[in-house]
């Protein structure tokens, strides 16, 4: 039989399991919101995140002079039980919720305040000792505390996409170093252009996310400018002169992030921009990396009746009814995972688009939009790195041959005999079947030596005079 | 201690736990895919519908003389018991995967085998008895399979979501009603406009949801098309004529639905319009849902400074740091969840595009995006009706306030002074603060008789001669 | 020296151009919008439907005796004037207005007053004898003259897209028999997969437009549900009992077309999900038509180093640096419209979910995008047909040899030899780089006779005993 | 009669308009692109942009010895007709193309050789004497010359936007000032919260379009990153050594601007991030936008019915029924181009996701789309300031009576009583009507000196001991 404790607040009694260090908030909460089964609890980053600044704002609080020293020791101490991890099974809300992240941030008061009071030697939901709202919430409101801790969550999860980056990264950068001498043909517009090697193209694609590292850096950086004193509105009410940026500092002690107050509270409490712009970063990863997926499995195609030129790693066989067959299953998972993170950013477009005057009250889903983006863009660049391309192999001599076979090498004749001569040749060759070097020589239009020395692939791949 | 079975395929050996019904390439699926921890087994009308697929092929197998009675028997017999719910623990792979659903359907393959051996005597893992390829997967492809069950899956699912949609529809219905003679002003762009009432104005509500029931039941009938007999690209290799449409019948009667075969399977099997079709169908519902919510968030506006026309069942303390503020947390939650739907759209919008000459490998993410879509409005719809819609309450003595201070009712004498008379009158109102009603008397306009007829609210709320 | 007359409105007096048959609203929506600088003007049917609209009113108005013959009569004259494509140069306002269609109403009242107003004899501007507001507008508002104009607009325009989509569907159906012989492999994933002719690939692209076709024209059906007689917000303030139903007729007379009345004139006045669900199915089109036309890029790249399958007919020299290189710029520029029109979707879906209480005054966005959607497609679609579809050539026999050559023709023997034999066999002939054929015979699988029989590739195109 | 020369390409011979500038490239793309009837005539940007390419080109190539000087200086003096916007009629094909853009860069190759060879003295068409391959397209490739032209032209476009954006903000900024004491109250979640000053409010809008300012101005810059030397893949294909940063500062130089050299010219061919980030960022501000612009709308919501803070300045008169209303068309019309540029990113994600392997051939509908956007967010972005915010007035007195009037005061209370006692003042002032201050006195709370300073609305605007 589950024992209860009564709580109370402005509607009213609730009964609350006895040993639960949430209180009547948090229980509302949990009635009210039953939608995606996704709970607070499976982020531990929002939860250490939320008491990071719930202690910075008591170390602010207490040196001001307005928390009492017991109190002060005893928030600290709760704080520091949920940073370590602790009582992450006591935020059992759904992420989608209403009320502007109002039952996050009382879930995290509650829970502080029943730790906090048991470390005073207090019963649970005594709360005269220790009080959610006057004193774990203290010179705070939901509409600064919430964000801000959003945020914070946010800057942390990124690190570990960027570390799947980083990696990522490497791996093209390795395999690019591999392929340096594999000489193949480029194409454009699906249609054979000239050579390069796929040294190079692999080196494109590392470049790429090395770009990507730099954008989603500084894109991240935004998300360490907090709303902290903004209460209410951004206003300040109930906050005293000098609290909105010392409460910055201490979290920015704690963290050991350059985080900094915004400019103008009012402004920084309705506004999602860094969400947005984070957001939209993950968007642009994820368009460049559907299509080197894309690429990939282009590059893959065959056995036999396909492009060829790379071959990827089996992982598992890829049909039900047709023997021998192996899919770039790869690839293909991290292209859907693409188009979840395309598609949540558009729930955060439309959720940023409906704030309203002093407060957007949209942000829970587009924090849960966000936090979701980064889990599968992480997992899947990982399944990318070490399940396929830390194993692709090169066809070097079908690639080698493409090439020979090419009537893409007559762009090298241009400079010596003009676009419109090189222009008859390519014709004449894509009619007749032959080959390049042959009716050039036939024309007579250059030496056969000179001809060798222009039309040796090597001399193709770069600036040449 | 966990002990293995040996298990074996196209690329060699694995371990598999020895009590686990799923096979080699379940296992392989468990390994590549690490994505979005959201597993086949948490969907279990997905479970059922791959049971009803498989033993609607056995049936057409079995009557066609492809397939002994021992094997037929005992394949029924599995797939009836997870027609019943048994075994989804068995389905632990990752919802979204690459390779088309392959691994779904190996997944279903590789435990109804295994049962079916169970059922024989034999052991799991003895496939010479009953191969999940050559028995279970007979006549099929996964490209003909996974669809198939994906469409009856969601079928099912959309049930759910229409008597979600239908209890709402009464309970909108219901209240107007109850508002039928409750006057207030409408507006259009968000200026006074003319009278109406609330129960009007809530009979919309109810007519809205009435029409996407309608809809949405009509695209969802598209899901009940289904290419069995495709096998891997539609022109039905291995498969035995007549095998299609009598699979196809079997399903339908398994299911008592007006299941039936696609004109072309060649076409059907690469199309995915079905899916894009009910997708849209969710966004659309989304979109009003959405804007009924805005509707309520706004005319519960207040209490003192607001529209303030709803009162909308209190659900929480609004604010942590404002005492008595109580916020619309209900609509507010429902907003975010159409949202999410929109973004699932435009997911399932790149999946789609993204299908190549034969197949759309990307089916997975649609299934799983159209999944978490349906799942969270039904909860959202159930939410809005029980926790908003049926305890709101109006603010009728304000609301017939309203009415008789406005501007507005000078409409209603264009029939009678002309639009220009009545644009004088509506101006000097607005300058002076003054009534229409006196300023229509002081100017001489209309009897006052007349008047009093004219600017009777009754008057205004329907056609008049 | 431009001569002006003076008009005014409740705003104050404003210089109208002597010879426009526009007046002061206009005026002042041109002064207020210059956004796109694409004009009403420019829209044809969208003019004609507005004729027709204010023909239907004036019509029921005088049969119910609420407008006097001769101003019927002028009325009339003028919007038949308007029906046969006159006096379109006088409708100079941006599409892209605030006012919910306001500007866009009251232009069609404007000019159609003025030509009344010289049709019996009187001056411009002399709006005495006909008024825009009093008697072209009579027991209308924009809020049901605009949406049913725009409605009968997208019907109209939608029957020349409808038109290049039947073209589009027999040309790929007469290429379809013209294949029908053609051998080639099919793909899935991009990896070869089992034999199929061309002619059934292309009949699954004509299949796809045909369905096309059939559910656009089912969701522009929805488009012929309008609201006369709503008014202002669908109460029908100031209409008489029976103009609805009346005008409606009317309009359903005049177009020829089953024009109905909206079952409930509140919730059809701020509604937008016929425009909603019209926008989804040109996004589903555009999915489809994006896909094939990736499909016919790929299937024709080359030409020396990419599938090669298909020949489209060169259109202009592909690049500017490499001679005798053409690109599929056909395909390559349909593409393109189909993620515009998806991109206007997107703009539909914002635009419709921002309505609000009795109206959504977003409209005029939503009439913008579908209306260029339609035209896009339109042209997009003829274009892809003449220029490219219609002049399409296959490789055959480098299709034929690559069938032969391939290993996904050992899916036939799986009835035969069943499944994990065959994969031994595809094995060995990926690794070996040997054919199906003589491993079969070589491991004593088959015999011969059997064997020529099940991989004559003739066998393998439909279900087979 | 129009007479005609011939000019002939690898298609064959095609007759030219005889004083047309473009040739036979042109023409062909004029026959194949029947699309948008948006011509690239109507964006002298771009053309400008082209022909700053060309003679950076012509610069480099003529210092490295590879065009000889009357040909250079005949190239440079058509470069600067072009520059100096003549010739833009010459430019007629439709933005929405195939190709790449090589028609973009073919016309402007064309133009420019024939506007030379008149320099020359020669006929327009004899291109022995400059030809647009050889000598006006020498050392470049559409895949460099096309996005490089393409992101300067952008990075123009967007001067103008900064500009209407800078005095957007000053325009707010301004008002913020004259609004500096209306004290008003905030509102959350659409509930009232807590007194502001409507000078906040406004202050806040200004600092989002100062912030906006600066990201934009910042993801600008992407667009100064080049590819010129790249050729046709990035390889440098016969482009020689020095030439890429040659051509480069010669840009850079014409321009004035701090253009620079891609990292990686493979890698930059086929990227089209700098397009979707700055496309992000215009989408980004008008999320900002539309948010503001609804609150304006809502603000001035009434006029008897509504909030009625604001009054925005009148611009037409509102309804064709409704006389004397007055509706906020300015901030509506702002709101649909939001959604318009919202449609347009979507439609560059696409594109830039359907990039493959060494290009990406969909780069024609960003160009389009982003131009659009820009166009008509600067339109609109001027109107909002010039038709509505600069004439705003403020209802400064209703304003004041709600604070007095309203309940949310009693969070001022907080540090003084507690939560909890608020939260009962609070519950009894909404449920009796009267007010908190009222209340606290008759619950002798507070002394009535004390109860004056807290609450009075001037100490409530900022953080306070």
């Amino acid at each position: 039989m589950q024992a209860y404790r009564v709580e109370s607040d402005l509607l009213g009694e609730l009964n609350i399991p006895v040993d639960a260090y949430f209180g009547v908030q948090t229980q509302r909460a949990i009635n009210n919101f039953k939608i995606s089964n996704h709970q607070l609890a499976h982020y531990p980053e929002f939860i250490k995140a939320l008491a990071v600044v719930k202690l910075g704002a008591a170390q602010a609080n207490f040196e001001l002079g307005i928390l009492n020293e017991d109190i002060y020791k005893a928030i600290s101490y709760a704080c520091n039980e949920l940073m370590e991890g602790r009582f992450t099974d006591q935020f059992p809300i759904d992420m989608i919720q209403g009320g502007a992240g109002t039952s996050v941030n009382m879930n995290a008061n509650e829970v502080i305040a029943n730790i906090a009071l048991e470390y005073l030697g207090k019963e649970k939901g005594d709360y005269q000792y220790c009080s959610p709202n006057d004193h774990v919430n203290l010179s705070q409101s939901t509409n600064d505390a919430y964000p801000s801790a959003l945020k914070l969550a946010l800057f942390e999860m990124n690190k570990q996409l960027l570390a799947a980056l980083e990696k990522l990264y490497f791996a093209f950068d390795k395999k690019a170093a591999e392929f340096e001498n594999v000489i193949k043909m480029g194409r454009t517009q699906l249609q054979d252009a000239v050579p390069m090697t796929l040294g190079q193209e692999f080196e494109g694609f590392s470049i790429t996310f090395k770009k990507e590292i730099q954008s989603i850096t500084r894109s991240a950086l935004n998300l360490l400018e907090i709303n902290m004193g903004a209460t209410a509105i951004g206003t300040g009410l109930n906050a005293i002169p000098d609290y909105a940026q010392l409460c910055t500092s201490k979290i920015a002690a704690i963290t050991n992030e350059p985080v900094k107050l915004a400019e103008n509270l009012v402004e920084a409490t309705s506004d999602t921009s860094a969400f947005v712009e984070y957001s939209s970063g993950l968007k642009r990863l994820s368009i460049k990396l559907s299509k080197i997926c894309n690429d990939l499995r282009l590059l893959a195609s065959g056995p036999r009746t396909g492009l060829f030129e790379l071959k990827l790693p089996p992982k598992q066989p890829g049909s039900s009814i047709m023997p021998g067959k192996v899919n770039p299953v790869i690839p293909e998972v991290v292209n859907q995972v693409c188009f979840k993170v395309i598609g949540n950013d558009l729930t955060v477009t439309f959720a940023a688009e409906a704030g309203q005057l002093q407060l957007n009250v949209m942000e829970p889903i587009i924090a849960f939009s966000i936090m979701e983006s980064i889990q599968y863009l992480t997992n899947a660049i990982r399944t990318l790195r070490t399940e396929c391309v830390e194993g692709i192999i090169a066809n070097t001599e079908h690639l080698r041959q493409e090439v020979q076979n090419s009537i893409g090498i007559v762009t090298a004749l241009n400079p010596h005999i003009g676009y419109k001569a090189s222009t008859k040749i390519a014709k004449e060759a894509l009619e007749t079947g032959r080959s390049v070097y042959d009716l050039v020589l036939e024309h007579q239009l250059l030496t056969e030596e000179k001809l060798n020395e222009i039309l040796d692939p090597k001399n193709m791949l770069g600036p040449h005079i």
